[in-house]
């Protein structure tokens, strides 16, 4: 297979109500484009959710690391490209490059996912799976961005706190992924985003939060333009971690 | 021009984040594609928001009603049908009909929309506009659902509060028209989606909310199965009025 075919090219128009003020599309619906297009190469390659779930199996993200110099703008055009980077026992690296309507690569992204037995919860072996047939994916393209950090949150006193809704939910049941990013930078002033935009958009997903769940939001500003965020649900259990990286 | 050639079609999926916890495509995202539909189906016949804003109009949404018998799954493809039904000096009907994957009308939705000048945000004459090329625009398809009715709220103790945060904010500096859908769906226990379904979703946008703004949610109970929501902004002013019929 050649490296070319191994990458998946989607294309999307920035719609309105999928921008912000300022006019650029938001963090949160890229990130959804993003899981889409997962969605979709991992489907044509025969390891796609429907198929996974078959087996009892699913993907569940792990990680995931955005990093642009430009937001697509209202009504623009733009593509997404996916590949898989690396394939270990238990995770795998999916990389993005984000495509603005000339052609030039904006920005990319990361993600590492695990697969999971859906009765047991446990990790799947990934190279065991289909007899490794995964591993043929791996394409060698470059993706420019830091790998994703660990991130640690001292502040225990909460800079918000919400209850989880019925719109918060997912079809498993779960807290989705794409709303915690929104919660998450709902947390910044708007005066942030009319001075300042996203450089780089950390998630680190610990464990699932479910309706009525009260998510606490803890904060450091780590300095002028870097804060990390801690997500935790009833109080201690930590759900997720996310870094945001202004500029 | 015929009236199939007045009628625009959109092919969408319902993509995983789009489905709510039971797998349907939810309201809000629902409300979103026939917005779009709309704002397609104008530019391409020279009502689109960019020519307009050229000449310092846009288009106001004042009314949307939506009647479901089924809402698509997960995964399912599904089209928008949408088309002008009339056409008066200050309002103009869009109506809409939702395909399922079979081919099958699973329901229709109404709107009214009302165009005004950016700068004195006043209403403009639309028989008046372009030498009234609009009304060449006038379909002759059923829409076998209710106009959008009068809503009236009598209760005075809010249900919930929130304030607006940058995620529920548009371009234009305003809640955006579809949060204010998932706000109100988010006032009900998630137990009322796990037996009912919304039959019927209308609403009515009366003015514009902003960043910082607190809403506040009233609701009456009108019987088992119909609730009347009226949202305030700061305690007074009223932004938008909805009914929601479930079954």
């Amino acid at each position: 297979m050649s490296e070319n075919s191994k990458i998946g090219t989607y294309n999307f128009v920035a719609e309105p109500f999928h921008v912000d003020f300022n006019g650029r599309l938001t963090m949160g619906v890229l990130g959804n484009h993003l899981l889409n297009c997962a969605g979709f190469h991992s489907a044509d390659r025969g390891f796609g959710i429907a198929t996974l779930n078959e087996e009892n199996y699913t993907w569940v993200l792990s990680r995931l690391a955005i990093e642009l110099d430009e937001m697509p703008y209202q009504y623009e055009d733009f593509q997404v490209q996916t590949w898989v980077e690396n394939v270990y026992r238990l995770f795998t690296d999916r990389n993005f490059a984000i495509i603005n309507k000339d052609g030039k690569k904006i920005g990319y992204a990361r993600s590492v996912w695990a697969m999971i037995n859906l009765n047991t919860r446990k990790p799947i072996d990934l190279l065991a799976m289909h007899e490794g047939a995964i591993v043929d994916y791996i394409c060698d393209e470059s993706c420019p961005i830091e790998k994703p950090s660990r991130i640690k949150v001292a502040n225990t006193d909460p800079s918000d706190k919400l209850t989880a809704k019925y719109s918060d939910i997912d079809v498993n049941g779960h807290v989705n992924s794409i709303r915690y990013i929104e919660h998450i930078l709902d947390l910044f002033p708007i005066d942030f985003y009319k001075t300042k935009r996203i450089r780089r958009f950390e998630m680190a997903y610990v464990a699932e939060s479910y309706y009525g769940d009260e998510l606490s939001f803890f904060c450091d500003e780590v300095n002028e333009n870097e804060y990390h965020v801690e997500v935790k649900k009833n109080g201690n259990e930590v759900v997720c971690r996310s870094k945001v990286i202004f500029v």
